[in-house]
């Protein structure tokens, strides 16, 4: 029995709030070996305010050892076990730009880029064409028509777009055509099982057409695809919690994973501050708000310590806008670690803040990786965080007589 | 593979001696952020002086975030997963009066109350009145006959008894009658499967016939009914552990936990003072000593912090007629936490002492939710609690060649 199936025995609607943060990648690693890590290197006077009324610990989002990807960094989150409900990323970007997928559409993601006469990968970016051109291309390919199915086309942002194919008997246990690399052609796409082979005869129809469509364009005169994902419903938030939740993000790929699990996502936020200006508007609508920061976790990509301390601290200051509206629960955690050091997500354990009036607050005084291991929650799974907010709230009846 | 089925291919019949305490409901909260617990606060020169030779952890009965009923609470503590082995409150009650209930037999909980003429209830607990005049009133139903099923009708205490129904092909997946609230009509029952519903048509004539007896009673007029459960049998500790167990509680309803996993149940205490007299009197009969303390729990249900304080600090005053015994392996733990603050059982985890000679005795020095953060166990779950008290009273083989 999974600790969510219980949890869905036993929630209760209330009226209490959660704010439930996301510092994307927002673990971290020193320097040097003495050293601290990001978050410990930052000055984040009200975020230390508020552990020392919390309770703190870590998480490992998947399993010891292993490096999530964004989708099940937030599902184990959201409290869905990431290996159930492993979902393709091509699926999490078709949701993530509010397109309706049904279930057994086939979704991935398009990278325009850039070949020479030989067929040759240039630039796997396309030199990042811009959005408004990306919108033209996309409507150019929207237009493919293959017997039997239906083809979508959209643009997402910059030189990336999704494909959705809607038929039956399609599988999405496909390979990527992007080599990750210039210099090489794209890769023939192999599938496993019959219907991923089928689904495959489709798609290099579409390939095949695309390139027709693009071959004068420039740059982006081919298109790359990856993340191939078949999508199904999942059970919504609201069946499991009870709960009437929402999304607060920049970025489409975190909103689509929101969508995947029943949020409404609240749009009009394209910085921290927006974001918060959202929450703040819609704060008596809904009693569980996912507040995603994106930056954090670009900077660790960028390897970029310093930066990412930046981040860190600018979050700090805005913090307390936050706490002004008095949520019941207030959690701040990360999806996975991004250490700058290692310029990628990473396996190592995220630091966690559970607020709330009842949550025992521990000897842990700092929102810092070394604080966190002395904190009361210990290290835990991820996926019992949503449980643990939710029991913070008073949201969750007890289990037996 | 459970736990418990490798501690059972383990398990050594020794002489050594386990005492095993379980303070109902000891984990607390402080009254402020920076406060401190109710066992923290309490004076406990005894308790401290056995955590600084013991080992101290805090356990999770059921799952982080997850608040436990009793009876799950209890079964996790003596290692059984409270998932499998949820049993419903009415077998509980009916073990704790010494009811042999057979495989099938379908029990559940009476309160005596009162109702008015429209038969709505005024009194829930029928002016709580005195266990004699229960016996008197259940010696009455229990005359009831129904066809094709038997019926027993057995006194708890006060305005509580126990309903059993023993017949073929029963289930006990069945709603209240009691509808928590005075001023409402005791609520039809309601019953999600066949063979509950058949259970139902036996339950409502049984409810009639009782009513039809109590109508000029006063003021037991009336019965309400709620725990409805179809016993089912537990695999025995003497089958699992190779223990001689036993059992010293005051409440029923402990003893009814204790019964169901095949404990001999030590009569005849009525205070904490009789109960290690009963423990003292039965010391060389048994290896397992499960010992109930319950006012930790009433005082933190009360919402009495103070109370909650004293209960704990009269304990530790008796601890040391206890240790006297010299048992080999003494653990101090609860069946959950009920801070007085919550004024009911909640998710925190519990804290846990385990002394032997051979525990390895960590850094912590009192017997307190901050030290035992810091202990040497860590955050476990409850079902390793049991393993680890037949670890160190040298009653486990070890795994594997």
């Amino acid at each position: 029995m999974s600790h969510q199936s219980i949890t869905k025995g036993l929630a209760l609607k209330t009226d209490s709030k959660i704010v439930f943060i996301v510092l994307d990648g927002v673990g971290g690693h020193p320097l040097t070996p003495t050293g601290k890590t990001e978050l410990e290197t930052a000055r984040t006077p009200n975020l230390d305010k508020l552990a020392s009324r919390s309770i703190l610990g870590l998480s490992n989002p998947i399993a010891p050892g292993i490096t999530p990807g964004s989708g099940p960094g937030h599902l184990g989150l959201f409290g869905y076990d990431p290996f159930k409900s492993n979902i393709g990323r091509g699926v999490l970007a078709a949701l993530g730009i509010g397109f309706s997928l049904r279930t057994s559409d086939i979704a991935a993601r398009i990278n325009f880029c850039t070949t020479n006469s030989k067929g040759i990968i240039t630039d796997r970016r396309a030199g990042r064409i811009p959005t408004s051109l990306c919108a033209q291309l996309t409507k150019e390919l929207d237009k493919i028509k293959i017997k039997g199915v239906e083809i979508f086309v959209r643009p997402v942002r910059d030189h990336r777009a999704s494909l959705i194919i809607r038929g039956e008997n399609f599988a999405g246990d496909i390979s990527d055509s992007d080599p990750q690399k210039v210099g090489l052609k794209p890769k023939p796409l192999t599938g496993k099982d019959i219907a991923s082979k089928r689904t495959i005869k489709i798609v290099n129809q579409f390939i095949s057409k695309a390139q027709q469509i693009l071959a004068d364009k420039k740059p982006a005169n081919m298109v790359l695809l990856r993340g191939f994902a078949k999508y199904q419903k999942f059970p919504s938030m609201k069946e499991i919690y009870k709960l009437n939740p929402s999304c607060i993000a920049v970025y489409p790929m975190y909103k689509g994973v929101a969508r995947l699990v029943g949020m409404e996502i609240l749009e009009g936020a394209e910085t921290l501050d927006d974001e918060i200006t959202v929450l703040k508007k819609n704060f008596n609508n809904h009693d569980f708000f996912f507040l995603h920061v994106k930056k954090t976790d670009s900077a660790g990509e960028d390897g970029n310590f310093k930066q990412k301390v930046k981040v860190i601290e600018d979050f700090d200051k805005k913090l307390p806008r936050i706490l002004n509206l008095k949520p019941d629960v207030v959690v701040i955690t990360g999806d996975h670690s991004t250490p700058s050091v290692l310029k990628s997500h990473s396996w190592h354990p995220v630091p966690l803040l559970i607020y709330s009036k009842f949550c025992r607050p521990d000897a842990a005084k700092e929102f810092g990786e070394s604080d966190c291991l002395r904190g009361g929650l210990g290290i835990i799974h991820a996926t019992d965080i949503m449980t643990l907010a939710m029991a913070n709230s008073l949201k969750l009846e007890k289990f037996g007589a």
